[in-house]
């Protein structure tokens, strides 16, 4: 069936969706009201039409600038450096961090062919630039990527003089020390903390 | 951001799909061409437009009758009952039947408040009645429900004169003894073939 087959070979595109689970979704949309199926294709069609990047941190939003960059409740001179737009989603979820963001878009990667001029640095030190900024936290991913980044910001931040940190690498609360790979056993290690 | 909340809570009513994944998806879409957004909503739209019952065997087919049925190649004295229209596709992707179907819509379920009036069954009746049919094998899942609707088509089609059979039930190929359950052993054990 040729319009089975074509929606189950776009469905098997997205992130984490197989062969099985794409033909699952089909089935159920042959069997789902006509109107649940309107609106699934409508909000697939405009998401990207309603959502754009904010002018100041770069993240996902419907306004520009976002309610994150707009709000006066945050703490403006802390600013949390993330890889990417939904990382920014992941934190607020959290409610962990009350300062605004700094999305780069990505992360320096040589060997991808990213460099810095592929990311939203020229921003990041603009932005560090105005006095306004106290901390830079940088949360990128403790991969070898993410480290990079990190150590290339600290080096080129440091004649501002803001202050860059990093989030904490370690072994995730509930872990257990038999589970824990050496990278994580030897950087908790190194990062051990004063009871 | 409303959009991206409204497609994950659509998203989300799809099966094997939860919140991490739809958020996922959503993301991926956000990143995605314009153009891929658009032909998955028309794919999702027109689904149900474009694919009916046949007729005849009641699973899903873009031409009416299917092409399974239309198909002079079949043999048209085996006909493989079974409980919906995606369980056709799955045993044709086999290749190990060739014969015809007939699919139930669903399976007698006193629990559920499903009858054997709710489905298909006066009209298998009917075609065993034509003569055409020389055996009725009934593919029902292995469970209560699957098990009853079969007992219950067995005496059904007695005065018929069809024989009906079952696809047998055991360890399955590659399993092991040590993982299987009692139920499925002493069923294997009952079900025991000479070598």
């Amino acid at each position: 069936m040729k319009a089975l087959d074509e929606l189950v070979g776009l469905l098997t595109r997205l992130p984490g969706i197989g062969k099985k689970s794409a033909l699952r979704v089909a089935y159920y949309l042959l069997k789902a009201d006509e109107s649940f199926s309107a609106s699934l294709a409508d909000r697939v069609r405009d998401l990207k039409g309603s959502i754009r990047f904010c002018s100041i941190c770069g993240s996902y939003t419907e306004e520009d600038p976002c309610p994150v960059c707009s709000s006066p409740a945050r703490e403006r001179g802390l600013l949390c450096v993330v890889e990417q737009p939904q990382d920014v989603v992941t934190i607020e979820a959290s409610r962990e961090f009350r300062g605004l963001y700094h999305v780069l878009g990505g992360l320096i990667s040589p060997l991808d062919g990213v460099g810095p001029e592929d990311l939203r640095i020229d921003e990041l030190v603009a932005r560090c630039g105005t006095g306004e900024v106290a901390e830079v936290v940088v949360a990128t991913n403790p991969t070898v990527e993410g480290d990079t980044t990190a150590l290339y910001l600290r080096r080129l931040l440091e004649p501002s003089g803001v202050p860059v940190t990093r989030l904490a690498t370690g072994i995730p609360v509930g872990g257990d020390l038999e589970y824990a790979d050496r990278l994580t056993l030897a950087r908790s290690f190194r990062g051990r903390t004063k009871l």
